[in-house]
Protein backbone atom coordinates (compact mmCIF):
# COMPACT_ATOMS: atom_id res chain seq x y z
CA UNK A 1 0.00 0.00 0.00
CA UNK A 2 1.42 3.75 -1.17
CA UNK A 3 -0.02 6.66 1.74
CA UNK A 4 -0.08 10.15 0.63
CA UNK A 5 -1.56 13.16 1.75
CA UNK A 6 -2.88 16.09 -0.51
CA UNK A 7 -4.11 19.50 0.00
CA UNK A 8 -2.95 22.63 1.57
CA UNK A 9 -0.32 23.06 3.68
CA UNK A 10 -1.01 22.02 7.50
CA UNK A 11 -4.69 21.22 5.54
CA UNK A 12 -3.81 17.79 4.10
CA UNK A 13 -5.95 14.98 3.57
CA UNK A 14 -5.33 11.23 3.34
CA UNK A 15 -5.03 9.11 0.56
CA UNK A 16 -3.84 6.13 -1.24
CA UNK A 17 -2.08 5.22 -4.60
CA UNK A 18 -3.87 2.31 -5.91
CA UNK A 19 -2.56 0.56 -9.35
CA UNK A 20 -1.00 4.31 -10.20
CA UNK A 21 -3.90 6.27 -9.13
CA UNK A 22 -4.14 8.69 -6.17
CA UNK A 23 -7.51 8.00 -4.47
CA UNK A 24 -9.09 10.03 -1.77
CA UNK A 25 -9.40 8.12 2.02
CA UNK A 26 -10.26 11.61 4.03
CA UNK A 27 -13.79 9.53 4.69
CA UNK A 28 -11.40 6.98 6.61
CA UNK A 29 -11.25 9.58 9.18
CA UNK A 30 -7.94 9.89 10.27
CA UNK A 31 -4.50 11.17 9.84
CA UNK A 32 -1.95 9.04 9.34
CA UNK A 33 0.53 10.60 12.49
CA UNK A 34 1.22 8.56 15.97
CA UNK A 35 -1.97 7.69 16.66
CA UNK A 36 -2.23 5.92 13.62
CA UNK A 37 0.43 3.93 13.49
CA UNK A 38 -0.05 3.35 16.82
CA UNK A 39 -3.18 1.79 17.08
CA UNK A 40 -3.46 -1.07 14.21
CA UNK A 41 -3.58 2.03 11.67
CA UNK A 42 -2.62 0.61 8.80
CA UNK A 43 -4.58 -2.35 9.07
CA UNK A 44 -7.87 -0.80 8.97
CA UNK A 45 -7.24 1.68 6.21
CA UNK A 46 -6.10 -1.67 4.36
CA UNK A 47 -10.06 -3.03 5.01
CA UNK A 48 -11.19 0.36 4.14
CA UNK A 49 -9.39 0.63 0.86
CA UNK A 50 -10.87 -2.90 0.17
CA UNK A 51 -14.08 -2.29 1.70
CA UNK A 52 -14.41 0.46 -0.91
CA UNK A 53 -12.54 -0.49 -4.15
CA UNK A 54 -13.95 1.29 -7.30
CA UNK A 55 -15.90 3.62 -4.78
CA UNK A 56 -12.61 5.83 -3.92
CA UNK A 57 -12.46 9.68 -5.62
CA UNK A 58 -10.02 10.19 -7.77
CA UNK A 59 -7.53 12.87 -6.62
CA UNK A 60 -7.00 15.34 -8.93
CA UNK A 61 -3.40 15.36 -10.35
CA UNK A 62 -2.96 19.23 -9.83
CA UNK A 63 -3.53 18.47 -5.87
CA UNK A 64 -0.53 19.33 -3.64
CA UNK A 65 1.37 16.34 -2.36
CA UNK A 66 1.92 17.21 1.70
CA UNK A 67 4.34 15.12 3.27
CA UNK A 68 2.72 11.23 3.42
CA UNK A 69 2.82 10.69 7.10
CA UNK A 70 1.80 13.66 9.65
CA UNK A 71 4.40 15.68 11.54
CA UNK A 72 6.08 12.94 14.04
CA UNK A 73 7.26 13.28 17.46
CA UNK A 74 11.03 13.19 16.06
CA UNK A 75 12.76 13.16 12.44
CA UNK A 76 16.63 11.27 13.74
CA UNK A 77 19.37 11.25 10.94
CA UNK A 78 22.40 9.21 10.76
CA UNK A 79 25.39 10.94 9.32
CA UNK A 80 28.23 9.33 6.91
CA UNK A 81 26.30 6.24 6.57
CA UNK A 82 28.05 5.58 2.93
CA UNK A 83 31.72 5.25 3.20
CA UNK A 84 32.09 7.49 -0.06
CA UNK A 85 29.98 9.96 1.22
CA UNK A 86 32.38 9.95 4.47
CA UNK A 87 35.56 10.33 2.64
CA UNK A 88 34.48 13.16 0.06
CA UNK A 89 33.45 14.99 3.60
CA UNK A 90 36.82 14.29 4.87
CA UNK A 91 35.32 12.47 7.70
CA UNK A 92 36.68 9.09 9.19
CA UNK A 93 34.75 5.92 8.53
CA UNK A 94 32.09 6.06 11.55
CA UNK A 95 32.88 2.82 14.16
CA UNK A 96 29.45 3.59 15.31
CA UNK A 97 26.29 5.54 13.64
CA UNK A 98 26.83 9.24 13.86
CA UNK A 99 23.00 10.29 15.28
CA UNK A 100 21.22 14.19 14.93
CA UNK A 101 17.56 15.34 14.25
CA UNK A 102 15.96 17.52 12.26
CA UNK A 103 13.26 19.82 13.56
CA UNK A 104 10.42 18.39 12.95
CA UNK A 105 9.19 21.98 11.66
CA UNK A 106 11.24 21.56 8.69
CA UNK A 107 9.04 19.01 7.26
CA UNK A 108 7.67 19.78 3.72
CA UNK A 109 5.75 18.04 0.89
CA UNK A 110 8.05 16.31 -2.02
CA UNK A 111 6.89 19.15 -4.69
CA UNK A 112 7.24 21.68 -2.38
CA UNK A 113 10.02 25.01 -3.03
CA UNK A 114 13.36 24.72 -1.13
CA UNK A 115 13.63 27.97 0.69
CA UNK A 116 17.15 29.04 0.97
CA UNK A 117 17.52 30.60 4.49
CA UNK A 118 18.33 34.05 5.00
CA UNK A 119 22.02 34.75 5.00
CA UNK A 120 22.49 31.23 3.63
CA UNK A 121 25.22 30.45 0.79
CA UNK A 122 25.62 27.11 1.55
CA UNK A 123 22.44 25.06 0.97
CA UNK A 124 22.93 21.50 -0.08
CA UNK A 125 21.32 18.88 -1.03
CA UNK A 126 21.15 14.79 0.08
CA UNK A 127 19.17 12.48 -0.75
CA UNK A 128 18.01 9.59 2.11
CA UNK A 129 16.34 6.48 2.56
CA UNK A 130 13.89 7.04 5.67
CA UNK A 131 11.96 4.49 6.97
CA UNK A 132 8.61 4.92 9.25
CA UNK A 133 8.51 3.52 12.81
CA UNK A 134 5.46 1.39 13.42
CA UNK A 135 5.71 1.04 16.90
CA UNK A 136 7.21 2.33 19.78
CA UNK A 137 10.68 0.78 20.09
CA UNK A 138 13.19 0.29 23.02
CA UNK A 139 15.61 -2.15 22.95
CA UNK A 140 15.27 -3.60 20.67
CA UNK A 141 17.07 -6.21 19.46
CA UNK A 142 18.74 -6.63 15.45
CA UNK A 143 16.87 -9.63 14.89
CA UNK A 144 13.34 -8.37 15.94
CA UNK A 145 13.23 -5.16 13.96
CA UNK A 146 11.15 -5.48 10.83
CA UNK A 147 7.66 -5.44 12.91
CA UNK A 148 8.98 -1.87 13.92
CA UNK A 149 9.10 -0.59 10.29
CA UNK A 150 5.47 0.82 9.30
CA UNK A 151 7.02 1.79 5.48
CA UNK A 152 9.69 3.75 3.82
CA UNK A 153 9.85 7.14 2.26
CA UNK A 154 11.78 8.96 0.18
CA UNK A 155 13.37 12.15 2.13
CA UNK A 156 15.77 14.91 0.85
CA UNK A 157 17.95 16.24 3.73
CA UNK A 158 18.44 19.33 2.82
CA UNK A 159 21.21 20.84 4.95
CA UNK A 160 23.08 23.73 5.50
CA UNK A 161 26.51 23.29 5.64
CA UNK A 162 27.77 26.74 7.17
CA UNK A 163 24.87 26.56 9.85
CA UNK A 164 26.07 22.77 10.21
CA UNK A 165 29.54 22.76 10.25
CA UNK A 166 30.91 26.16 10.93
CA UNK A 167 28.80 28.11 13.37
CA UNK A 168 29.46 26.66 16.70
CA UNK A 169 27.44 23.36 18.39
CA UNK A 170 25.97 20.27 17.03
CA UNK A 171 24.90 19.64 13.59
CA UNK A 172 21.19 20.36 14.78
CA UNK A 173 21.49 23.99 13.66
CA UNK A 174 21.92 23.28 9.79
CA UNK A 175 19.38 20.67 9.16
CA UNK A 176 16.05 21.98 10.52
CA UNK A 177 15.49 24.92 8.51
CA UNK A 178 12.08 25.57 7.41
CA UNK A 179 11.52 23.44 4.08
CA UNK A 180 14.91 21.50 4.85
CA UNK A 181 12.56 17.76 4.88
CA UNK A 182 10.47 17.13 1.59
CA UNK A 183 8.97 13.75 2.61
CA UNK A 184 7.76 11.72 0.06
CA UNK A 185 5.72 11.20 -2.52
CA UNK A 186 4.31 8.10 -1.01
CA UNK A 187 5.23 5.95 2.14
CA UNK A 188 5.72 2.58 0.83
CA UNK A 189 4.50 -0.01 4.05
CA UNK A 190 7.16 -2.11 4.64
CA UNK A 191 5.35 -5.11 2.19
CA UNK A 192 6.43 -3.30 -0.66
CA UNK A 193 10.14 -3.15 0.10
CA UNK A 194 11.62 -6.81 -0.10
CA UNK A 195 15.07 -5.76 0.73
CA UNK A 196 15.64 -2.25 1.81
CA UNK A 197 19.40 -2.82 1.76
CA UNK A 198 19.47 -2.98 -1.88
CA UNK A 199 17.88 0.09 -3.35
CA UNK A 200 19.21 2.42 -5.73
CA UNK A 201 19.11 5.89 -5.16
CA UNK A 202 19.91 8.94 -7.03
CA UNK A 203 19.62 13.00 -7.31
CA UNK A 204 19.85 15.70 -9.89
CA UNK A 205 20.23 19.23 -10.09
CA UNK A 206 18.88 21.00 -12.99
CA UNK A 207 18.88 17.43 -14.75
CA UNK A 208 22.60 16.86 -14.22
CA UNK A 209 23.13 13.86 -11.96
CA UNK A 210 24.95 14.93 -8.46
CA UNK A 211 24.30 10.82 -6.42
CA UNK A 212 23.80 8.13 -8.04
CA UNK A 213 24.53 5.58 -5.03
CA UNK A 214 22.48 2.25 -3.55
CA UNK A 215 21.46 1.52 -0.29
CA UNK A 216 23.68 -2.17 -0.53
CA UNK A 217 26.45 0.38 0.18
CA UNK A 218 25.15 1.36 3.89
CA UNK A 219 28.00 1.38 6.76
CA UNK A 220 25.00 0.57 9.24
CA UNK A 221 21.93 -1.01 7.85
CA UNK A 222 17.98 -0.79 8.72
CA UNK A 223 18.27 -3.06 11.13
CA UNK A 224 20.76 -2.07 12.96
CA UNK A 225 20.38 1.05 12.85
CA UNK A 226 16.62 0.63 14.64
CA UNK A 227 18.19 -1.35 17.44
CA UNK A 228 20.87 1.00 17.83
CA UNK A 229 18.83 3.94 18.27
CA UNK A 230 16.51 2.64 20.85
CA UNK A 231 19.21 2.08 22.95
CA UNK A 232 19.47 5.95 23.19
CA UNK A 233 15.86 7.08 22.86
CA UNK A 234 12.28 5.14 22.61
CA UNK A 235 10.96 5.00 18.93
CA UNK A 236 7.36 5.94 18.97
CA UNK A 237 4.66 5.05 16.12
CA UNK A 238 5.50 7.41 12.98
CA UNK A 239 8.92 8.56 13.62
CA UNK A 240 11.03 9.10 10.72
CA UNK A 241 14.60 7.47 10.80
CA UNK A 242 16.66 9.00 7.51
CA UNK A 243 19.41 6.66 7.12
CA UNK A 244 22.15 8.69 5.73
CA UNK A 245 23.13 9.89 2.01
CA UNK A 246 25.93 8.47 -0.43
CA UNK A 247 28.64 10.79 -2.06
CA UNK A 248 27.54 13.45 -4.61
CA UNK A 249 26.59 16.31 -2.19
CA UNK A 250 27.87 19.59 -2.87
CA UNK A 251 29.82 20.07 -0.24
CA UNK A 252 32.08 17.05 -1.64
CA UNK A 253 32.86 19.07 -4.77
CA UNK A 254 36.07 20.92 -4.79
CA UNK A 255 35.36 23.93 -4.64
CA UNK A 256 32.13 23.06 -2.83
CA UNK A 257 28.83 23.68 -5.41
CA UNK A 258 25.82 24.86 -3.22
CA UNK A 259 22.11 25.75 -4.39
CA UNK A 260 20.96 28.80 -5.69
CA UNK A 261 17.70 30.39 -6.29
CA UNK A 262 16.09 28.96 -9.11
CA UNK A 263 17.57 25.36 -9.19
CA UNK A 264 15.74 22.09 -9.77
CA UNK A 265 16.55 19.08 -7.32
CA UNK A 266 14.82 15.92 -8.47
CA UNK A 267 15.65 12.69 -6.41
CA UNK A 268 14.32 8.99 -6.16
CA UNK A 269 14.84 5.73 -4.93
CA UNK A 270 13.97 2.39 -5.82
CA UNK A 271 9.85 1.69 -5.39
CA UNK A 272 10.00 4.83 -3.66
CA UNK A 273 9.12 7.04 -6.36
CA UNK A 274 10.50 10.66 -7.15
CA UNK A 275 10.27 14.06 -5.69
CA UNK A 276 11.34 17.79 -6.93
CA UNK A 277 11.93 20.72 -5.48
CA UNK A 278 12.62 24.18 -6.77
CA UNK A 279 15.15 26.59 -4.86
CA UNK A 280 13.58 30.10 -4.07
CA UNK A 281 14.99 32.49 -1.92
CA UNK A 282 13.70 33.65 1.71
CA UNK A 283 10.88 35.81 1.29
CA UNK A 284 10.54 35.68 -2.79
CA UNK B 1 -0.63 32.39 36.41
CA UNK B 2 0.99 28.80 37.35
CA UNK B 3 -0.07 25.95 35.17
CA UNK B 4 0.29 22.24 35.81
CA UNK B 5 -0.74 18.85 34.31
CA UNK B 6 -1.74 15.90 36.97
CA UNK B 7 -2.87 12.65 36.83
CA UNK B 8 -1.24 9.17 35.28
CA UNK B 9 1.69 9.21 32.47
CA UNK B 10 0.08 9.74 29.22
CA UNK B 11 -3.56 10.50 30.64
CA UNK B 12 -2.58 13.87 32.31
CA UNK B 13 -5.23 16.51 33.16
CA UNK B 14 -4.47 20.53 33.26
CA UNK B 15 -4.99 22.36 36.89
CA UNK B 16 -3.66 26.10 37.99
CA UNK B 17 -1.83 27.09 41.27
CA UNK B 18 -3.54 29.38 43.14
CA UNK B 19 -2.63 30.94 46.11
CA UNK B 20 -0.61 28.06 46.65
CA UNK B 21 -3.63 25.69 46.06
CA UNK B 22 -3.44 23.03 43.04
CA UNK B 23 -7.07 23.57 41.28
CA UNK B 24 -8.42 21.01 39.26
CA UNK B 25 -9.21 22.72 35.51
CA UNK B 26 -9.98 19.13 33.30
CA UNK B 27 -13.57 21.39 32.93
CA UNK B 28 -12.00 23.75 30.95
CA UNK B 29 -11.54 21.13 27.85
CA UNK B 30 -8.19 21.49 26.67
CA UNK B 31 -4.77 20.73 26.73
CA UNK B 32 -2.03 22.98 27.15
CA UNK B 33 -0.66 21.75 23.86
CA UNK B 34 0.62 23.56 20.42
CA UNK B 35 -2.98 24.36 19.45
CA UNK B 36 -3.96 26.07 22.80
CA UNK B 37 -0.75 28.50 22.76
CA UNK B 38 -1.26 28.98 19.27
CA UNK B 39 -5.20 30.21 19.60
CA UNK B 40 -4.69 32.16 22.58
CA UNK B 41 -5.44 29.84 25.43
CA UNK B 42 -3.61 31.35 28.29
CA UNK B 43 -6.12 34.21 27.55
CA UNK B 44 -9.19 31.57 27.38
CA UNK B 45 -7.66 29.62 30.82
CA UNK B 46 -7.48 32.43 32.57
CA UNK B 47 -11.07 33.71 31.76
CA UNK B 48 -12.22 29.95 32.54
CA UNK B 49 -10.37 30.74 36.45
CA UNK B 50 -11.56 33.55 37.19
CA UNK B 51 -15.31 32.84 35.74
CA UNK B 52 -15.00 29.54 38.38
CA UNK B 53 -13.25 30.81 41.27
CA UNK B 54 -14.18 29.58 44.26
CA UNK B 55 -15.77 26.50 42.70
CA UNK B 56 -12.85 24.60 40.91
CA UNK B 57 -12.29 21.21 42.92
CA UNK B 58 -8.75 20.97 44.68
CA UNK B 59 -6.32 18.21 43.55
CA UNK B 60 -5.30 15.96 45.94
CA UNK B 61 -1.76 16.33 46.69
CA UNK B 62 -1.18 12.49 46.37
CA UNK B 63 -1.56 13.06 42.52
CA UNK B 64 1.53 12.61 40.54
CA UNK B 65 2.12 15.87 39.07
CA UNK B 66 3.13 15.53 35.01
CA UNK B 67 4.96 17.77 32.26
CA UNK B 68 2.93 21.24 33.20
CA UNK B 69 2.95 21.15 28.86
CA UNK B 70 1.77 18.55 26.61
CA UNK B 71 4.85 17.39 24.44
CA UNK B 72 6.14 20.19 22.79
CA UNK B 73 7.12 19.75 18.42
CA UNK B 74 10.94 20.61 19.79
CA UNK B 75 13.06 20.67 23.18
CA UNK B 76 15.66 22.88 22.10
CA UNK B 77 18.76 23.20 24.35
CA UNK B 78 21.59 25.78 24.85
CA UNK B 79 24.84 24.58 25.81
CA UNK B 80 27.96 25.96 27.94
CA UNK B 81 25.96 28.85 28.29
CA UNK B 82 27.51 29.69 31.64
CA UNK B 83 31.45 30.51 31.65
CA UNK B 84 31.76 28.87 35.07
CA UNK B 85 30.26 25.15 33.01
CA UNK B 86 32.20 26.28 29.75
CA UNK B 87 35.28 25.70 32.12
CA UNK B 88 34.28 23.06 34.15
CA UNK B 89 33.98 20.93 31.26
CA UNK B 90 37.33 22.05 29.48
CA UNK B 91 35.24 23.54 26.57
CA UNK B 92 36.12 26.89 25.21
CA UNK B 93 33.71 30.19 26.17
CA UNK B 94 31.38 29.83 22.91
CA UNK B 95 31.29 32.50 20.46
CA UNK B 96 27.41 32.10 19.74
CA UNK B 97 25.00 29.43 20.93
CA UNK B 98 25.82 25.99 21.03
CA UNK B 99 22.35 24.12 20.01
CA UNK B 100 21.26 20.56 20.49
CA UNK B 101 17.79 18.48 20.60
CA UNK B 102 16.61 16.34 23.40
CA UNK B 103 14.06 13.94 22.09
CA UNK B 104 10.64 15.01 23.26
CA UNK B 105 10.28 11.45 24.19
CA UNK B 106 12.66 12.12 26.98
CA UNK B 107 9.92 14.55 28.58
CA UNK B 108 8.75 13.21 32.26
CA UNK B 109 7.01 14.55 35.17
CA UNK B 110 8.96 16.86 38.08
CA UNK B 111 9.02 14.25 40.48
CA UNK B 112 9.09 10.80 38.07
CA UNK B 113 11.99 8.52 38.47
CA UNK B 114 15.31 9.24 36.47
CA UNK B 115 16.10 5.72 34.61
CA UNK B 116 19.90 5.35 34.54
CA UNK B 117 19.84 3.47 30.78
CA UNK B 118 21.07 0.41 30.29
CA UNK B 119 24.92 0.29 29.80
CA UNK B 120 25.11 3.77 31.16
CA UNK B 121 27.53 4.67 33.65
CA UNK B 122 27.80 8.57 33.04
CA UNK B 123 24.19 9.83 33.87
CA UNK B 124 24.18 13.38 34.65
CA UNK B 125 22.04 16.44 36.21
CA UNK B 126 21.88 19.99 34.65
CA UNK B 127 19.57 22.29 36.42
CA UNK B 128 18.16 24.74 33.95
CA UNK B 129 15.98 27.65 32.97
CA UNK B 130 13.36 26.92 30.21
CA UNK B 131 11.30 28.73 28.04
CA UNK B 132 7.54 27.98 26.57
CA UNK B 133 6.95 29.45 23.43
CA UNK B 134 3.71 31.58 23.04
CA UNK B 135 3.38 31.69 19.08
CA UNK B 136 5.49 30.84 15.86
CA UNK B 137 8.78 32.44 15.88
CA UNK B 138 11.47 33.04 12.55
CA UNK B 139 13.39 35.53 12.02
CA UNK B 140 12.25 37.51 15.17
CA UNK B 141 14.34 40.57 16.00
CA UNK B 142 15.90 40.72 19.56
CA UNK B 143 13.77 43.70 20.57
CA UNK B 144 10.58 42.27 19.43
CA UNK B 145 11.20 38.57 21.86
CA UNK B 146 8.63 39.34 24.49
CA UNK B 147 6.11 38.42 23.38
CA UNK B 148 7.04 35.10 21.93
CA UNK B 149 7.25 33.67 25.24
CA UNK B 150 4.23 32.06 27.20
CA UNK B 151 6.42 31.37 29.84
CA UNK B 152 9.28 30.07 32.28
CA UNK B 153 9.72 26.14 33.79
CA UNK B 154 11.95 24.40 35.68
CA UNK B 155 14.28 21.79 33.86
CA UNK B 156 16.23 18.78 34.38
CA UNK B 157 18.32 18.67 31.33
CA UNK B 158 19.43 14.88 32.32
CA UNK B 159 22.31 14.18 30.36
CA UNK B 160 24.38 10.63 29.78
CA UNK B 161 27.93 11.98 29.26
CA UNK B 162 29.55 8.90 27.61
CA UNK B 163 26.47 8.42 25.29
CA UNK B 164 26.67 12.33 24.54
CA UNK B 165 30.45 12.29 23.75
CA UNK B 166 32.21 9.20 23.39
CA UNK B 167 30.33 7.67 21.18
CA UNK B 168 30.75 9.56 17.92
CA UNK B 169 28.61 11.86 16.45
CA UNK B 170 26.12 14.73 17.64
CA UNK B 171 25.15 15.45 21.75
CA UNK B 172 21.35 14.11 20.98
CA UNK B 173 22.74 10.92 21.61
CA UNK B 174 23.11 11.39 25.04
CA UNK B 175 20.33 13.76 25.93
CA UNK B 176 17.14 12.28 24.63
CA UNK B 177 16.63 9.30 26.72
CA UNK B 178 13.54 7.96 28.49
CA UNK B 179 13.02 10.11 31.99
CA UNK B 180 15.63 12.65 30.69
CA UNK B 181 13.76 15.76 30.76
CA UNK B 182 12.03 16.52 34.19
CA UNK B 183 10.00 19.04 33.89
CA UNK B 184 8.28 21.45 36.04
CA UNK B 185 6.36 21.24 38.58
CA UNK B 186 4.49 24.24 36.72
CA UNK B 187 4.54 26.74 34.16
CA UNK B 188 5.23 30.40 35.41
CA UNK B 189 3.46 32.30 32.93
CA UNK B 190 5.71 35.28 31.54
CA UNK B 191 4.32 38.10 33.53
CA UNK B 192 5.28 36.37 36.56
CA UNK B 193 8.83 36.89 36.30
CA UNK B 194 9.81 40.11 36.00
CA UNK B 195 13.91 39.55 34.90
CA UNK B 196 14.43 36.11 33.69
CA UNK B 197 18.10 36.92 33.53
CA UNK B 198 18.40 37.28 37.00
CA UNK B 199 16.93 34.08 38.81
CA UNK B 200 18.71 31.99 41.43
CA UNK B 201 19.42 28.17 40.24
CA UNK B 202 20.60 25.58 42.67
CA UNK B 203 20.60 21.34 42.43
CA UNK B 204 21.68 18.85 45.50
CA UNK B 205 22.60 15.40 44.87
CA UNK B 206 21.23 13.15 48.34
CA UNK B 207 21.11 16.82 49.91
CA UNK B 208 24.75 18.07 48.95
CA UNK B 209 24.89 21.37 46.73
CA UNK B 210 26.24 20.63 43.57
CA UNK B 211 24.64 23.67 41.67
CA UNK B 212 24.58 27.20 42.95
CA UNK B 213 24.39 29.76 39.82
CA UNK B 214 22.20 32.26 38.57
CA UNK B 215 21.25 33.13 35.17
CA UNK B 216 22.42 37.31 35.04
CA UNK B 217 25.57 34.43 34.49
CA UNK B 218 24.15 33.65 31.16
CA UNK B 219 26.28 34.14 28.41
CA UNK B 220 23.53 34.47 25.89
CA UNK B 221 20.14 36.02 27.62
CA UNK B 222 16.56 34.59 26.84
CA UNK B 223 16.28 37.40 23.95
CA UNK B 224 19.12 36.34 22.27
CA UNK B 225 18.42 33.09 22.22
CA UNK B 226 15.45 33.38 20.73
CA UNK B 227 15.81 35.43 18.27
CA UNK B 228 19.19 33.24 17.50
CA UNK B 229 17.49 30.24 17.36
CA UNK B 230 14.46 31.16 15.24
CA UNK B 231 17.06 32.00 12.58
CA UNK B 232 17.58 28.70 12.00
CA UNK B 233 13.69 27.25 12.58
CA UNK B 234 10.55 28.16 12.65
CA UNK B 235 9.96 28.03 17.06
CA UNK B 236 6.28 26.90 17.04
CA UNK B 237 3.73 27.24 20.04
CA UNK B 238 4.93 25.36 23.47
CA UNK B 239 8.01 24.87 22.11
CA UNK B 240 10.50 24.17 24.86
CA UNK B 241 14.27 26.28 24.57
CA UNK B 242 16.64 25.36 27.54
CA UNK B 243 18.61 27.72 28.17
CA UNK B 244 22.07 25.97 29.77
CA UNK B 245 22.95 24.79 33.38
CA UNK B 246 25.99 26.67 35.44
CA UNK B 247 28.94 25.39 36.86
CA UNK B 248 28.37 22.38 39.20
CA UNK B 249 27.38 19.04 37.09
CA UNK B 250 29.00 15.58 37.85
CA UNK B 251 31.04 15.36 35.02
CA UNK B 252 32.91 18.80 35.99
CA UNK B 253 34.40 17.16 39.08
CA UNK B 254 37.83 15.65 39.57
CA UNK B 255 37.39 12.52 38.67
CA UNK B 256 34.23 12.93 37.54
CA UNK B 257 30.61 12.23 39.90
CA UNK B 258 27.19 10.41 38.26
CA UNK B 259 24.41 9.20 39.31
CA UNK B 260 23.64 6.01 40.81
CA UNK B 261 20.30 3.87 41.81
CA UNK B 262 19.44 5.43 44.70
CA UNK B 263 20.12 8.89 44.55
CA UNK B 264 18.03 12.29 45.13
CA UNK B 265 18.59 14.86 42.91
CA UNK B 266 16.81 17.84 43.94
CA UNK B 267 16.63 21.26 42.09
CA UNK B 268 14.79 24.28 41.82
CA UNK B 269 15.25 28.43 40.44
CA UNK B 270 13.43 31.15 42.10
CA UNK B 271 9.76 31.89 40.99
CA UNK B 272 9.92 28.18 39.23
CA UNK B 273 9.36 26.17 42.22
CA UNK B 274 11.02 22.64 42.89
CA UNK B 275 11.35 18.90 41.68
CA UNK B 276 12.91 16.27 43.12
CA UNK B 277 13.94 12.87 41.26
CA UNK B 278 14.74 9.65 42.40
CA UNK B 279 17.70 8.00 40.31
CA UNK B 280 16.89 3.86 39.51
CA UNK B 281 18.21 1.47 37.48
CA UNK B 282 16.44 0.45 33.73
CA UNK B 283 14.06 -2.57 34.61
CA UNK B 284 13.72 -2.08 38.40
Amino acid sequence: MKLIRWGQPGQEKTGVIINGVKLDTSAFGEDYNEQFFETGGLGRLSAFVAGNEGRLPAIDDGERLGSPIARPSKIICIGLNYADHARETNAPIPAEPVVFMKATSSLTGPFDNIVIPKNSVKTDWEVELAVVIAKKASYVEEADTAGFIAGYVLHNDVSEREFQLERNGTWDKGKGCDTFAPLGPFMATADEISDPDNLRLWLTVNGEKMQDGNTSNFIFNVPYLISYLSRFMTLLPGDVISTGTPAGVGLGFKPPVYLKAGDVVELGIDGLGTSRQEVVAYGS
